[in-house]
């Protein structure tokens, strides 16, 4: 099994929540390049649990320390290694999903395929706590590529039902700036209070909402990426799958698309300044798995957090009978909000893979 | 770049639409699997043109040839490699595309990528008829999993709005063998005079329209996949967006995730006859990337056609200035239809890749 | 299982000797670069069987067609692909040896693998006749080089012990012009008489010698390949420990660094014209995994051909017993000779990724 | 770039000599299988600094740490991570040699690569360091394959010329036990004098010498490794190749083929016991690409260590002049001796892969 993806840039990311540690991998940085610690550590504050009153309140450190690949906050070249500390473990709060799985999680999973080996306190190996060393490497990725004149920046377009606007056809940086500075990110911020009603509610009620995550990149060349299963959306959507929670990913118009008609999908090309642009942007900035240099846009659909304090059913494997189970802790009731940055993460280090 | 996909089974997909021929050559196929030639065929003719008349009407006979790896209808374990020749090219009607690109289609970025040298005649190495060899191979995984009681259906959820009934939580297989056997594939057989008519009536604007297409995998033993990125969702999302035309992936409940509270997503544990089950199956037959033993359920989105022979705003490459252009000849106007047995294709590949 | 290699460029090759047709998948040529046929075709007839009176005297027309990735002689940038068909199988030749393995061969491995579906006729997917489309791919990866600056020559060092000169340690093109124009290629040309008659006497008496390739490549920029497991050396040993016959690799000073101190081993540096070079080239042209864009050396041993007439023991599987088989048909007395293109070709796919 | 092997067992070595720390991830180990600490340390120490008064007495704890995938001795089926910290870097010793490349040595390449960032400090990511953590996880390997019946040991089959006695056709296991325990391991124990003599007055000279390890593997099932490129000879050279000073790999053999005649070495097979084996085996247990159930035997040249005290020609980058260099410090006169577990844990680790 490989907790990897990427092909001239590859990252493997361990660890086990409730073990000694967890950690990224990256062969293939490009060597040369420095790592603004301020900022990186800011990006990776944003999917911190405790950000806001709507994330979970478990306390984790999570700062990364550098074991190799980089050296006076300069990328080597070599493979790059990061390790967080597991220092927080509260293993009792999950003690017994051994054996009556959690619905919704990979517990059950889990134990089929590692015959009850897997160490899953915790979520073990499948928690969102694997996506702290995920962000480590994807917000170097993202001051790589802002040097390269790309752009990274994601909102939440929906919440339980109630949407944000979409990027428009053509995003300026400034926008891109004030959503990276968001612990909860909306184009319009208008939205917040509903939104975030929402989820204090069904918080409240022991519960969890879904959301949707709108995440665009631009400054992009034209001609990036490969046909057929090599293309943009197809290593894009295989790493965010990776993300847990993640039910769907779909590029420009996305599902839309099924009851929309060619006239009115198709792009129209047009010149402006002397540059071949598309007037709108249903395509997503891809055509035929190959970037055209419009802004590339990706969607990714984050299903409610399936830990929540009201009573499921599950079974209890070991008596094979039907029991009851609340799991209780602290829980993001909506794990969208901290999956934000790191669709950013995942987007960026598919985009250096494909410019190596 | 590499139009490729899988790991222990290797797919490989070439061709263009107007060379000699297009074909596949398969890393992996077991030793020792007869096919059925005339099921084989029979499961190609479902994607050929002309299936219908809601499909284009271009005749190709679209008969692989076997050049290797098997022999006396055996797989005998070495590289399967088929072909299939190109005779129906009718070039003229692509003139001039690679100066004014089609809207939506791979024109432009193929020209940027490959510096003007691209063979785009037909839509080259980006045409939808390089699905036909995709199918060969899927169509022998088909029946290879079949005997390992693994089935394999799917069906026209929604076409242009109008959407078919979903697959029950617990599908049987008499549905499967139905469906396999539609050409226009619904659970409920009424709407389709709705969807043909909405089609009909695109076709007639010299338009076209979008669709949806849920498929689903029976008898599937639960621990199949590996976490993160390289979990079930991972390997289908990267091998179905290589299908073209294909701008979302979901799974289970996919999208509508995104308006759902947990209580109501959480899939609840059962057990039924000794065995353990899940009552719904929002997850779509996977946890944490890794199968369950529920159903497998994978929504993709196919936009409307590209090509339409209403008037469209393009621009002239070389002389920078824009201008009009219709796709005339014989496209399908909704090309979710005959994509039914390439997404099917798709799924068996990859879950015998799993399998192997 | 998979006949291919490469990442940025891979290559798959597929065909039995004696099914319908064999070929190769190229994903990744760089488009726009032309192909002259004539002198691929010649490079491809240096590995032809009956080239000179001392290799196999089967006719092989082995003219590749080319089903897609080029046009009007100019790579597409679309997958590569060429077929080359069987037509001068005689089967009979080979009949029995799936019950009677041949010594050395693949027979028994094969039918142990894939429970006796291989076919292995011919040799099947294991024999010699695999590496014309290794050649068919190489030799336009070798005209590609050339464009570069990159040259690739090899030559018979060492054929049944008697050894050719060495490569000089800063080889001119001149020497590369004249070893590419030989079937039986030579730095001292004079050793060719003593080596064939040796080759001569073997056939004579049914039997058959080992040979040794040195291969050197001139023009490579310094910084290619990476460290540990995907250095040049890893690479290139891979790929042509694919090719049939080959019992070890080596690189520089290869196994004769057993016997040496560190203070002759190692290569001093010097600085030649402004640039960097070192005086002796033990490494080969690699250190730690990467080009120092010293003349790039590396040696195959190429074991004697395992077809031979003389009776030779093996076992009958099917009784389970002792018994004598003798190898007849037109065999290469030694598989070297036309190995040598077959190396040239490897060494020139795999810098061609290297550069991808 | 990629310091990573393996298909289903993906390893990936990460670190530099002088940075915080080494490590390895493996993805794909066996969940449930348990690991002896004991006898890993054990394994761990014969590849040591300071294991013996011939090789390096620079001190390393090398204790590795386990981050994941392991939970109370038992592996989880998560990512394996092990890291080991740096204590004992004496970046003095190596001052100096970014700007005058120590020859033979990847100072150079590394620079050239890197464009002068890379860390070189004792080595980097390719100091002889690194090994440590591979033979951690291949420490690892070995024990479960030991469980399988599966068996692997290597000695000093030559050093500086001076040759042991090579495997057997059909070793035992006390041998395979007796090897183990051997830090310096021969098969005829009364060679070690005289090599360690020759070894001794190399040190004293300020010199070092080669070395050549013979690594087998018996109990191997009959069927592994694949034709052409992904064949048992393919794997294993990649990866050995990957390991610092490696110069030539061969196979059964090797490259004494190249003097033999096919009668002498075309393996006849035989029936022993009901079951069919080979008489000779010069195969190297691999025919094909496949193994056939004999030993596999593989060679691996170690060329005589690059650092020596002896003053050597370089160059001053610069300067661009000429000048010389004396590489002090404690470093092994052949590196050979501390290779041996190294070529043994590669080796388990792909073979760990076949069977995966």
């Amino acid at each position: 099994m490989s907790s990897e993806f990427g092909k001239n840039l590859r990252v493997s990311v361990f660890g086990e929540s409730h073990g000694n540690g967890i950690g990224v991998v990256v062969n293939g940085f490009p060597a040369g390049e420095s790592v603004d610690m301020d900022r990186l550590l800011y990006f990776m504050s944003r999917r911190a649990p405790g950000s806001s009153k709507l994330t979970t309140q478990r306390k984790e450190a999570d700062l990364p320390e550098f074991l190799s690949g980089i050296r006076d906050g300069v990328l080597t070249g070599s493979p790059f290694a990061a390790v967080i500390r597991n220092t927080n473990q509260r293993s009792g709060d999950y003690k017994g999903f051994e054996d009556t799985p959690r619905p919704s999680h990979a517990d059950y999973t889990a134990a089929v395929k590692w015959n009850g080996a897997a160490d899953m306190r915790g979520g073990g190996h499948f928690s969102g706590r694997l996506t702290a060393p995920l962000c480590a490497a994807g917000g170097i990725a993202i001051q790589i590529l802002a040097r390269r004149g790309i752009r990274i920046a994601a909102h939440l377009a929906n919440i339980g039902g109630i949407a944000d606007e979409p990027f428009p056809v053509f995003p300026d940086v400034d926008l891109f700036d004030e959503l990276n500075a968001m612990m909860f990110p909306l184009i319009d911020a208008q939205k917040a209070p509903l939104m975030q009603q929402l989820i204090q509610q069904a918080a409240d009620e022991g519960d969890s909402v879904g959301g949707e995550i709108e995440c665009a990149a631009i400054g992009l060349p034209a001609g990036l990426g490969d046909p057929m299963f090599e293309g943009v959306e197809s290593l894009l959507s295989a790493a965010l799958f990776g993300i847990p929670g993640v039910k769907g990913v779909s590029f420009g118009s996305g599902f839309d698309c099924v009851s929309m008609r060619g006239s009115e999908h198709n792009d129209p090309f047009v010149v402006v300044n002397g540059k071949v642009q598309t007037e709108t942007n249903n395509s997503g900035g891809i055509q035929g798995g190959i970037t055209n240099g419009m802004p590339l846009i990706v969607h990714a659909a984050m299903k409610p957090t399936a830990s929540i304090a009201q009573p499921q059913r599950t079974v209890s494997l070991s008596r094979m009978e039907e029991t009851k189970i609340s799991v209780h802790g602290r829980h993001d009731p909506c794990i969208a909000i901290r999956a934000v940055p790191v669709v950013e993460a995942v987007m960026a280090l598919v985009l250096l893979d494909l410019l190596s």
